[in-house]
């Protein structure tokens, strides 16, 4: 099997799940969506509000992926250096976009409420594709393979809405999890051995807590859902007759 | 000021976490937990179950930063390999520490119990001290700058409180957050002439919803108590002037 696997980068921006103070939702959000589509997330970072730090990230990252998505940093205020960022890590200049402007003109109505700072939010690197922000207008955009969104996560839902279709996937990732209450250390073996046999999926398994007690999802994850369904039925046999639970969970 | 800042990055190893099926929660409880001992997170790194990118990732971010946290890929099963991976990051071998094998025997009683799979997780690279973990007794492991910690985020929990002690942290970061529900982009103007003015002071913009309306969180960093409440306080100042909210929260 020679699939073209295709990947990418998330690149979230910001002091604020540096210092702890915000859980980040977005990986989960765009790493799920992305797998739909057949887009592979490798890598995510996340780095501060430091205009070096940024460049050099971006540069780095946007050549060993296919796409760079980065999250945080484009709204009116002092903190909000990503724009400028990109611009300078693509060596090009950043000035207002008409069609952001007229978009934000049209919103704001009145021209008193179109404040400079909020004027800042149409400027976009020379170059600079816009991604439409269904909900508060201000524009995310794309230059290249790198995919600048804003960081509430209500409004990356909406940019990626509106932007999914510029991206080429691979074929979509599938899985089907499979939970037991078998401990890791009893199962690691015949997993292994598994495993083994099925190289070309990906097993992992990831224990937890499941109303107070130990429980293990095992997850696979594969191209092929017939080779999905065939490891997943040989998982499933074995927990159930080493006498534990398996119960499965197809995504 | 010449004030050491003492850095670390927080690696989390995981395919789980890169395919969105968890959300991680350990980046969270590191930065915040970190913070109040002075040590202050500068960059997260999510990479897959790849033993070439566990190592490479290792290398380069142990030299950049003082501290690095590990999290995920040491339990029992074929997928945790990231011992083996901070073995090779090292250069060293990695084999049973007597310590781990004590006590994990003492733990399971019964060897039918103590399966080849649990062994795996006494491996220590050599020259590694051990982090005690009080949930479920098999170890985490410091190697120089490096602390490798399980991915559960309880046992992480249980691990991080069982060895903060051996850190040396800077001043710890203080901050304030005032809540508003003036709009960025009529604030940003204001907010970054008090920026301008408080140079030693980190001033960052967040905004969401509270009960379906925006609502903004200004968030002050320092580690200078003094300098925080005198900004904090022309902040107030200016957006009650102007007709809005300030609520602040101290932490």
């Amino acid at each position: 099997m020679s699939e073209k696997i295709v990947t990418a980068c998330i690149l979230v921006i910001g002091n604020e799940i540096l210092s702890g103070r915000t859980k980040d939702a977005n990986i989960a959000f765009l790493a799920t969506e992305l797998g739909k589509i057949g887009v592979r997330v490798m890598e995510c970072r996340v780095i501060p509000d430091i205009e070096a730090r940024i460049v050099e990230t971006v540069n780095e990252v946007r050549r060993k992926f296919d796409y760079v998505f980065t999250t945080g940093g484009i709204g009116p205020t002092h903190d909000d250096i990503t724009a400028d960022c990109i611009a300078k890590a693509f060596g090009v200049g950043i000035s207002e976009h008409p069609e952001a402007i007229d978009r934000m003109t049209r919103y704001y109505g009145d021209a008193a409420l179109f404040t400079a700072a909020r004027r800042r939010m149409a400027r976009v690197p020379h170059g600079g594709a816009l991604v439409d922000n269904p909900v508060s207008v201000a524009p995310g955009f794309q230059m290249e393979n790198v995919f600048t969104f804003a960081g509430i996560p209500r409004i990356v839902e909406g940019m990626f809405d509106a932007m999914k279709h510029r991206l080429v996937g691979g074929k979509p990732m599938l899985s089907r999890t499979v939970r037991t209450n078998q401990p890791e250390g009893l199962i690691a073996e015949k997993l292994g051995a598994l495993q083994q046999r099925y190289e070309d999926i990906d097993i992992g398994s990831y224990p937890g807590f499941r109303n107070g007690r130990p429980s293990v999802q095992l997850v696979l994850r594969s191209t092929d859902d017939q080779r999905l369904a065939s490891a997943s039925g040989e998982l499933q046999a074995f927990l159930l007759e080493m006498g534990g639970e398996a119960e499965e969970f197809v995504q």
